[in-house]
């Protein structure tokens, strides 16, 4: 066998457990009785140990350089290396005491978290994330030291690969400037509109589940590979070629689970769309979160709260749930989807308001990781950021600087891939319109194998061929920027020129 | 650490992973979509070859030998070595390709078997079948010689400790005598009865699925460590303190989903009821499947076609379905709850034929094992032996040979302990009803605290302490005879004395 023949077995096993790890951590998260999560932990624990392992296997190393320095291999063998060795470098940077120290902090952090954040108490939950913020710093440190970046970076680069918080901070910094004002503007102009009545509940679970299941078929997802069910937290996992999403219903709204489901379709097209010759090794994985993020925000925001898509649903929606009358008409059926509200909650803004939730966290993490702040000061620097942003300062904790998972879950480094992936979404989503001009008018037929067509000629079927930057070259013309997010916004928000 | 401590930590690992290995196969057979296959194929035998390396390291034969060397070890850590040796001496005789191999191979022809069986196709199964077979054979010798057992033996090992085929032919002649001529008997007796209506469906999913809910809840199950869903062929797994069952719903029958549901919770009751303190140790396990059984059928057929159950469930089911007329007469429920009927089927079969279904199957395996038939001869053998037994030819290998799972899934050596089961369940209910006078008029007031209590102080609560036939002996006062088995046939079947 070949170094590289080597490294592609092992890493098809490496996938063969984390695909095993996936379905028990959707298990997890949609299916466990509570009774089972103590045996459920050490489970998880054992199998995160099991990779850990396999990929710091020092035979890696070895096969690393014999295979680079052989002749003979084609692109996505030569790209299968290179993520390889991304992936190797990583691991290899922590000891495995710290692996074992970080779970077990993450672990009774996130358990204290939920206590904390229904009664608002971030003085008891500083000690345990205090931990777990320590612990991030030194796999943001260990990890730095091998591949040269800064704490931070180091800890982003698992979400971005290739990720830098210098380019980050242009991006925002721009963001930052435009959308307080641009809030305001929209604002206004939606002030001046009649006001759009609201359908009324009850909407019955299982027409929103129907509803939601007709409209991920209509988007093409695959049902041979993939499933939908309840959780309270939605989200898109599994394993390869079993890729099941999630959604939560609420009686008095159809339209979060609705745009919730596409939401998570999004994800899930990317998912089912990467290649299926190299789904199971590195080089076959999606590129980065906020590429995954922009494949979600794309069909949710770009695709399915344009009045194309809404003048599709419109009738859909009146079937499955009897609705009559002007809260039912296509116009307000599209302004309540586009509404902008200010409001302190992350995962319930609106696309204009989202990106100052996400530069307020990415501003705060990053203090935090350099030390630049002493984590006791969160709550005072949150609503003061709140202030200064979004212009209303939350009234205690829960609804501020408690309300996410991600800190206390030892996801530092997550936050920014969010508007990262907004920004992209805005991008690609023009650029493939303008390839195909009929993508839109499509859509509006309820037709989305024009768009999801160039999604998977596109971005999908090239899984980790290319580094970000070169992948949205590719698809868009140039690397991210601000521009087309902003335009975006503009045209669906503010005053018409 | 002692070398016990070390052993008992080693075991606890085997079993985090055992508990993974059990949710992902109750995920593949529940839950999994028809593309994940292939996928989770490669997950299994990952998993399945990694828990054999587990087993097999070397450091556990040290650490045996001075664990057992070793003073002032209790009664169960004294059984827990036991069981330890008798795990480990049995997986070491296997080579870890051929664990890997045979794990491929079952994948392979259970896949075959499912499009074989809808085509009743024997010949399209016979090369996958084949293999299975070849590679059980070679495990068996491979465990055979390790333990000096006969190949079969080796592998009727795995699922029935201590269990032997010439006992087992003796128990089974006895019951091959005695069947043909009381299935007649019990068919005379039910012919010269009125005949009792069935109730007619539909039966809304639904309805049913509350019903054994509710049945569920009146045996005790522990709702917060299981949950109850759907698959094609009813089980009972999961993991420690995650114990799952499932049913399949038939519109025009729900008593087939409801005895379904009955006898999975008596398998459940029994893992639930295993002792907390060894949950994850060896010795804390389940004493076998003969005995696993025996707690499902003592549940289903025992207890729950007892006069006393009808009784008091004929109301829950009229109220579940809104059943009124003579169908729904307590008397009409429990005479179709007992009716007996020769058929092609063993999953459909009554009591009294049932064990005719099993001693066949033990029979074929035994011969294929020992490689006295060919294996193209099956269907031919199969049928001559329903001819004998039952009186009865299928009409095609869909209705004769190709009905169950276990030979293509690789389960050789299994089907003896479903009889094994029915002949203990009789003997461990007389046992328990003679003790507690209480246990059957309880159970005609819905109240099963009684015979639980007492299984659980009996059965459930031992785990693997003793030995099969000394667990028996404890809490009946003998080892397994056919003789309760066949006073409780000729009590509710045969004609009156």
């Amino acid at each position: 066998m070949t170094a590289y023949a080597e490294l592609s077995a092992h890493f098809g096993r490496v996938a063969a457990l984390s695909n095993a790890i996936g379905i028990l951590q959707w298990d997890n998260d949609a299916m466990m009785p509570r009774g089972a999560a103590g045996t459920r932990a050490e489970s998880m624990a054992l199998l995160h140990v099991m990779r850990h392992g396999m990929v710091t296997e020092p035979r890696i190393g070895d096969w690393l350089a014999a295979a680079e320095a052989a002749d003979g291999l084609g692109d996505w063998e030569r790209a299968n290396l290179r993520e390889i060795r991304r992936v190797w470098s990583v691991e290899t940077a922590l000891p495995a005491d710290l692996v074992e120290a970080s779970s077990k902090a993450v672990s009774a952090c996130e358990m204290r978290w939920r206590q904390a954040r229904a009664e608002a108490d971030f003085a008891g939950l500083l000690p345990y994330l205090a931990e777990v913020l320590k612990l991030q710093r030194e796999i943001g440190r260990a990890k730095g030291e091998k591949l040269g970046l800064s704490t931070y970076d180091a800890l982003l680069n698992d979400y971005e690969p290739g990720g830098r918080s210098d380019r980050i901070d242009a991006l925002f910094d721009d963001l930052a400037g435009f959308l307080p004002g641009f809030t305001q503007e929209a604002l206004a102009v939606q002030a001046r509109r009649p006001a759009a009545p609201a359908p009324q509940g009850p909407f019955e679970v299982e027409a929103q589940r129907k509803l939601g299941l007709s409209m991920m078929a209509t988007l093409g997802y695959d049902f041979e590979r993939g499933r939908l069910d309840i959780s309270t937290h939605p989200f898109c996992g599994g394993a390869d070629n079993d890729v099941r999403i999630t959604t939560r219903y609420d009686e008095s709204d159809f339209t979060k689970a609705l745009m919730g489901v596409l939401h998570e379709t999004g994800h899930a097209l990317y998912e089912q769309g990467r290649p299926q010759a190299w789904m199971s090794q590195p080089v076959g994985q999606a590129r980065g979160m906020s590429l995954h993020e922009s494949q979600s925000l794309l069909i949710e925001m770009q695709a399915c709260r344009s009045r194309e898509f809404i003048g599709f649903a419109a009738p859909l929606m009146r079937d499955a749930f009897g609705g009559t009358g002007p809260a039912w008409e296509t116009e307000a059926l599209w302004r309540n989807a586009t509404r902008v509200k200010p409001g302190f909650i992350r995962v319930d803004a609106d696309e204009v308001t989202y990106p100052a939730h996400v530069i307020l966290r990415y501003r705060l993490e990053k203090a935090l990781i350099a030390d630049a702040m002493p984590l006791s000061e969160l709550p005072a620097a949150w609503n003061a950021l709140m202030r200064d942003l979004l212009g209303i300062v939350p009234p205690d904790d829960r609804l501020g600087c408690l309300q996410d998972v991600h800190w206390p879950s030892g996801g530092w480094g997550y936050f920014p891939t969010y508007t990262l992936g907004a920004m992209t979404a805005a991008q690609v989503f023009d650029a493939a319109c303008r390839a195909e001009p009929e993508i839109l008018p499509a859509i509006g037929r309820g037709d989305f194998a024009p768009l999801v067509g160039w999604l998977r000629a596109n971005i999908h079927s090239q899984g980790s061929l290319f580094e970000t930057d070169e992948l949205l070259t590719r698809a868009t013309g140039r690397p991210l920027d601000a521009a087309v997010f902003k335009a975006h916004l503009r045209q669906r928000y503010g005053k018409a020129d």
